[in-house]
């Protein structure tokens, strides 16, 4: 078998059998088939499409060309949660711990943040003393007592994607569903849960821009779940803003924080809340959706959820004083607040541009090696829907330097006005499954 | 300027301006740009094409990507030849002597055989002595003295072609019309000639499947040529078996002094007559076809076409008395008879599986170092249109080594045979200009 002539096979719109699918992935993992060669193939399969079939082999073979974790160890059903990713998204440190406190085994791995996205382990290492490497027999005993876990991902899971994904992201061969529901689908089917809920976001910041869009991605990716026997459910939710207030590491985990408390920003704890009923509903906690939801408010109230966290933190060497006492951390030298040049309906909120500028003040980083300074970020203070008067206050900075003007600048045309009236968005429209 | 963002855009089917195209070719010959991005660029190309402002520009760019030959110090209108390959193509051979004789400088560049096809460098160092690398200054002295000289290929000309053909030939990138064109036409512009004339194959053994294709891809070429004012000519001819009855180095050699000599194959010998009344046409020789026709059966039947070739081989330190008693040629140990066991028309004569034959008896190169022996090959007895009588001879095998099983049983495969009348084809079907 030769690369180029399944380049040209696929090129003319035929179907890839097993076999070759397996020489493709295999060939690449070990480094007989060249990055130019992936890269032209990939390209083909953005206007040539996979079939369904295709597309499940596929999946497969990625999700096999490394270590398959097994976390049959663990008690109870076991549910893995994805999102497509946005800017705010503390969603784990809140979600995990209500699923958790209601029975739900979380043994989650997490990435960390790159350009204007915040990674979950960043945040969580805000945290003193807080540890995302720990063994793997460490994992599942924490998990099987406080239910609840997150490290960093384990370097030997799906070696193909990891590749592919680097090449897809410099060869304009991102955008392509039966690419990013394999490539999602490799590392979730990988990483050993029962069930899998994802969050396939779409609008202006996301990959898919369009409704009609995500939910194609999304029906492929519960086609590809069900094909290997795991309950697999989407929601799907508009990202055309920031998720809650807070952006920036240690300022996310103390807004996590005070959602666990029941005083967190509303559309955070809905979008929690809503998640966490598919979650019991999968895990078999309830067959009822009305009991799931009451499940989940009662762990808020008892604060079971906050102590889930407390509990977490500690079993991984954090100091847990600072969950209790969010005070306690650091703040940052400034915290200066950028008033409204216009006025109107906050239309537009983008969240992308907010992510970059958090980056830019020490917040994330632009490149791998960067250091990231946790205790700056961006409190918003307005969101999409809310009207604005000039002069008044859109968010605060939390900088240890002096905010630049174009830095200001950048914040400014962030936000989008109209004079119309502006609905505030609904965050999960859907749920397919 | 970022890559992956053209790539995008060219997956999105907009329009590249010449400020891009420049970013990618200059880019991609200095070595910025990775192959993995360029194989994902020309893919995208594939699917969503070049407009012909963007095919015009892209041609400059790869034709000023490396020297520009200067010929200007030749006398007379400089009309430079190229066909799209072939099995048993010796045209150069006799078109090249034909035209000088009737007083059009020819400087031609080959180039060398690999796999099926043969190469027009092997065929003349077949001639004891024959030297390809001659100096520029020797190189126009002699086409000013006897109007015919063929060169190796300049290393210097068109880098960007040499990197990106190289590339399309693993990354399934090759039957793409705009690339064809600009590859093609970005070579032949910087070599420097006054007027080109293409011949564009088509059938079986050819990049274009049919008429229709090698149309389109003509039209490409013409509005390239026209675009930096250049008159340009393509024949269309159907590339449906061997051309001349000689495949092999020394045996295409011999068949070309024959044609010269008037006792040449005739579909050789037309098309040839048919190139050669382009180009005079071309070089301003005269504005008759009828008379251009008459120069050229002229030059024949004074054998003064002849004494160009003799002059030539003389003048690039080849023994001419070889071409003057071609029976001095070393034959090949062995000619071996290949007798048909079928009966009926010849329908189709595959010269590419042909062209391999001939390479398989050590007559072509499977790899770019393989040694060529010069006197193996074939001489065809039957072609495409002649009644075949069981136990006939279809082909006459020369050979050093003994005629393995395998490759008699390949020869008998190239020829297939029906029991309705097959009409002999015609070679040039059309000349667009």
């Amino acid at each position: 078998m030769r690369m180029v002539d399944l380049i040209e096979k696929k090129k003319d719109g035929l179907e890839h059998n097993e076999e070759e699918l397996h020489f493709i992935i295999d060939g690449y993992v070990k480094g007989h088939i060249p990055d130019y060669q992936m890269s032209a193939w990939m390209m083909a399969i953005c206007f040539q499409g996979l079939t369904m079939q295709e597309t499940i082999l596929l999946t497969k073979e990625m999700m096999y060309s490394g270590e398959i974790l097994d976390l049959s160890s663990i008690h109870g059903i076991k549910v893995d949660k994805h999102s497509t990713g946005g800017v705010g998204d503390k969603t784990s440190l809140v979600l995990g711990p209500m699923v958790a406190a209601c029975g739900v085994p979380v043994a989650k791995m997490s990435g960390r943040g790159l350009g204007h996205t915040g990674g979950t382990l960043d945040k969580l290492e805000s945290i003193p003393g807080f540890c995302i490497q720990i063994e793997k027999d460490d994992f599942i005993k924490q998990v099987n007592e406080c239910h609840f876990s997150i490290i960093g991902q384990n370097e030997h899971l799906v070696p193909a994607d990891k590749k592919m994904y680097a090449l897809r992201d410099v060869t304009g061969t991102v955008a392509c569903i039966p690419l990013i529901a394999s490539s999602i689908m490799s590392k979730k089917l990988a990483a050993g849960s029962d069930a899998i809920l994802l969050d396939v976001k779409y609008g202006n910041g996301a990959f898919m821009k369009t409704k009609e869009e995500a939910k194609k991605l999304a029906q492929v990716m519960i086609d590809i779940g069900h094909s290997l026997g795991k309950d697999t459910r989407v929601t799907l939710s508009n990202m055309s803003q920031p998720l809650g207030n807070a952006i920036g590491n240690s300022l996310e985990v103390k807004e996590a924080i005070l959602t666990l408390l029941g005083k967190g920003p509303d559309d955070l704890f809905q979008l929690c809340l809503q998640s966490g009923i598919q979650m019991l509903l999968q895990a078999q906690k309830t067959k009822s959706l009305q009991e799931a939801r009451q499940m989940l408010m009662k762990v808020i109230e008892d604060q079971s959820a906050f102590h889930v966290l407390c509990q977490m933190v500690k079993s991984q060497g954090g100091n847990e004083k600072y969950i209790q006492h969010p005070e306690l951390f650091e703040n940052a030298k400034e915290i200066i607040p950028v008033y409204s040049i216009e006025q109107g309906y906050v239309k537009d909120l983008k969240a992308r541009d907010l992510g970059l500028v958090s980056m830019k003040l020490g917040g994330g980083r632009a490149s791998i090696d960067d250091v990231i300074d946790y205790s700056v970020g961006l409190i918003l203070n307005k969101k999409i829907g809310d009207y604005v008067q000039k002069g008044e206050v859109l968010l605060y900075v939390h900088t240890n330097h002096e905010l630049s003007s174009e830095l200001k600048d950048e914040i400014l045309k962030a936000y989008v006005f109209q004079n119309e009236y502006v609905e505030k968005p609904t965050l999960i429209d859907e749920v397919l499954q």
